[in-house]
């Protein structure tokens, strides 16, 4: 009985749980500020052969423990295979029918062109695609489907990595909650949830959590060792933890260690602790994992062809803050429902009022204090972006190019998955903003 | 901006699990057999409450790295949940609409009475389903559903684990494979896998894997520290390798460490290493991992709810042996598909001959030099189980209860998830194998 027990023990205990690993990782994803990465064709991975083969050579090979499946180019290929390096949780859509996308294509937006943020040479659309390494991308338009590319490792059967787009359906979760009454985004967190009284978080309102405009002591500086991301990351880890470990596991304990600094609701702190506590929130207003309320509220609603899946830490806790994986078709769907305001194949999921919330975007004062240079004017509400343009423009957020980006004027969406070299999305923003904004004034005038 | 999930990535692993049905057995098998478990209700997993609240109390916690997730009673938590606990990968139902199941339920069937093997006091059929910790259970009959009850873990949403009915899967793709032509049973396993060359599959033929009469030297004593199951258990485990490790990664590689140990053809060796062997014969023919094939031949075509998935080992290659986790109702569109010989809504995915083939069973006096009691003048055909019935009778049997069972004559197939404290099935085949025939015998006289 006591053999298999022993022999996990003595398995774990050679886990690599170095922070100084993770650092390489880190460095590896984002070193290509003063080199050139492999174009969208070199990196391909299906041209590249990654996991070809029964079994795939090793040279071909992105598998646990290398740290590196995450580093570019083999991230190409691991945003759509998340699942299969870690444990998940179901975001079911269902046994229902999916709902039918309706199709009109329109040939001519290749063609579209923009200038590049920054530079003197426009460029089509098409090329665009590929500058920011575009795994799939829709773009709706009336409520058809106009355009539709999916790459890489991306097809109509796969998931992608939503990566921080991720925060966007818990903040529209969280909306929904307050907009109905069922959640006071006065109230302090500490008042919802009493673990978190002597963190840094009791005395923030549930508004300051989703609007990340809590002051905490909390720092992302991947170049520091001690920084409290590494503490984090350990905690939230579904793997065993060391034997000598004695801090918190998993996201709510992690959640607790954390303190104040500074005043609350004065700036906004890009900061994904504030999506795993509102989270937490979430699941404690409701007594359903988010997983499980996003199952109920929206992806069995939307008419979604394909359940959508989270990574979860070591208690199963999914990961509010940025564990989405769906397919591309889908975050069509989520976009046109928060397009049309709550409503999507003739029923209306939650009042309008939630995404009127979002559309009005955040505070505008506090989101400057952060300094987003390819965002200025922007803000940040319930997770969502707004972006600085002639009529309100919001958006769902994830590195390496994720995208929800909604033009109610245009009544366009347009839905992108991507595996830039770069994390930051500062990186192909220039390829991005005017790209969207060309298409929607193209469309304006269609 | 580089958020947690790319963290996360780097320092995951996770406890050998894999297979399942090692760690199962080797918990379960000999804790329970002189005392008496909790019964069904008492060790339902709601009432436990396994997993509930935010967190979950320490106590009610099911997790990595305790290696007893798979122990009675918390493996009635588990088998609903192994996608939680370790890396998988997608069995794709594809994206269009599910088949509609059409219902007649007959009433009586609750009351139906049989004698348990062994026993001289009648049961119902109502109460051998707690008997046998039933989770969900359906029978059809002339292709409408007749019963059907969902419970303990197990709602229309989720899915269980297959256990070793994942091999009929595996099998059935083979035997596809061969009645069209694209496999040749006949043909020695080193001509398809030629890295086989030196292992004891290197002269058995593909029929021999697949009907299991291999002979080799492999021993399954859980109570031998150094038996081949946990060098197997280690080679297959998705968590990464302790750094002396220096044996075989991966399915694919343990199987070529595998001797011979006799003579092939002879008798019946229920081994799982076959059913991975067959897996890999099946990847090397089609250019196809089983998930994928299994979801291109079988699961995007029978109009399934849901996708399925399966465990993978640390290079991402799925557990033909025992990794599929499926939706009740799919497996009865599987059982489906089996009765009416290849054809399912109207279409007709395999040729008839291919379930001819497994209906006929396999070599009865290899099968009974394994002895099994419960299963006299049984055999073992394409991985599949045939019973001593007067008309042919065939069955997917999985540890802990599971089954597809299909009786022809009576135009009825039974499918059963269960978590039976015992993993053995010769456990519950006594409450199972004449509860079976009983309902058999009603329906046919209907």
């Amino acid at each position: 009985m006591l053999t298999l027990l022993q022999r996990s023990l003595s398995l774990l205990s050679f886990t690599p749980l170095l922070p100084l690993t993770i650092a390489m990782t880190l460095l590896s994803t984002t070193s290509h500020a003063n080199d050139t990465p492999l174009t969208a064709k070199q990196s391909d991975p299906q041209a590249l052969g990654w996991m070809q083969g029964f079994p795939p050579p090793n040279d071909k090979l992105i598998a646990q423990p290398s740290s590196d499946f995450f580093s570019f180019p083999k991230l190409r290929w691991t945003v759509c295979h998340i699942r299969e390096l870690m444990p998940t949780t179901e975001v079911s859509r269902g046994i229902g029918a999916p709902s039918k996308l309706n199709y009109e294509l329109d040939k001519n937006i290749d063609a579209i062109t923009f200038t590049p943020t920054g530079s003197n040479r426009s460029m089509t659309w098409q090329e665009s695609l590929d500058a920011n390494y575009t795994d799939g991308i829709m773009i709706l338009h009336h409520g058809k489907v106009v355009y539709e590319r999916q790459n890489g490792c991306l097809n109509e059967l796969g998931q992608h990595a939503a990566m921080s787009m991720t925060k966007s359906m818990t903040g529209l979760l969280a909306e929904i909650l307050v907009t109905e009454g069922k959640l006071d985004d006065d109230a302090l967190v500490a008042s919802i949830i009493p673990e978190l009284a002597d963190s840094g978080f009791g005395d923030a309102t549930v508004r300051q959590v989703m609007d990340m405009t809590t002051a905490l002591d909390y720092s992302e500086d991947y170049a520091d060792p001690n920084a409290d991301i590494w503490k984090y990351s350990e905690a939230a880890s579904p793997l065993p933890k060391p034997k000598d470990y004695d801090g918190p596991n998993g996201y709510f304990e992690y959640l607790q260690t954390v303190k104040k600094k500074g005043e609350h609701g004065n700036a906004f702190n890009y900061q994904t602790i504030n999506s795993d506590t509102l989270g937490w929130i979430i699941a404690r207003t409701t007594g359903k994992a988010v997983n499980n309320l996003l199952s109920e509220r929206i992806w069995q609603k939307i008419g979604a062809e394909q359940s959508a899946y989270m990574t979860v830490d070591a208690k199963g806790t999914p990961f509010a803050g940025g564990g989405i994986s769906a397919g591309l078709h889908d975050m069509a769907r989520i976009g046109s429902l928060m397009l049309n305001k709550g409503e999507i194949n003739g029923e209306r999921l939650f009042p309008a009022a939630v995404v009127e919330h979002i559309e009005a975007g955040g505070d505008k004062a506090a989101f400057a204090k952060a300094n987003y240079k390819q965002l200025k004017n922007g803000s940040y509400k319930s997770m969502w972006w707004s972006y600085d343009n002639p009529t309100p423009v919001y958006s769902a957020r994830g590195v390496h190019g994720q995208r929800i980006y909604i033009d109610p004027a245009a009544d366009m969406v347009i839905v992108r998955f991507a595996s830039h070299p770069d994390a930051s999305n500062s990186k192909n923003d220039p390829t991005t903003i005017p790209a969207f904004k060309a298409v929607a004034n193209y469309l304006i005038k269609k």
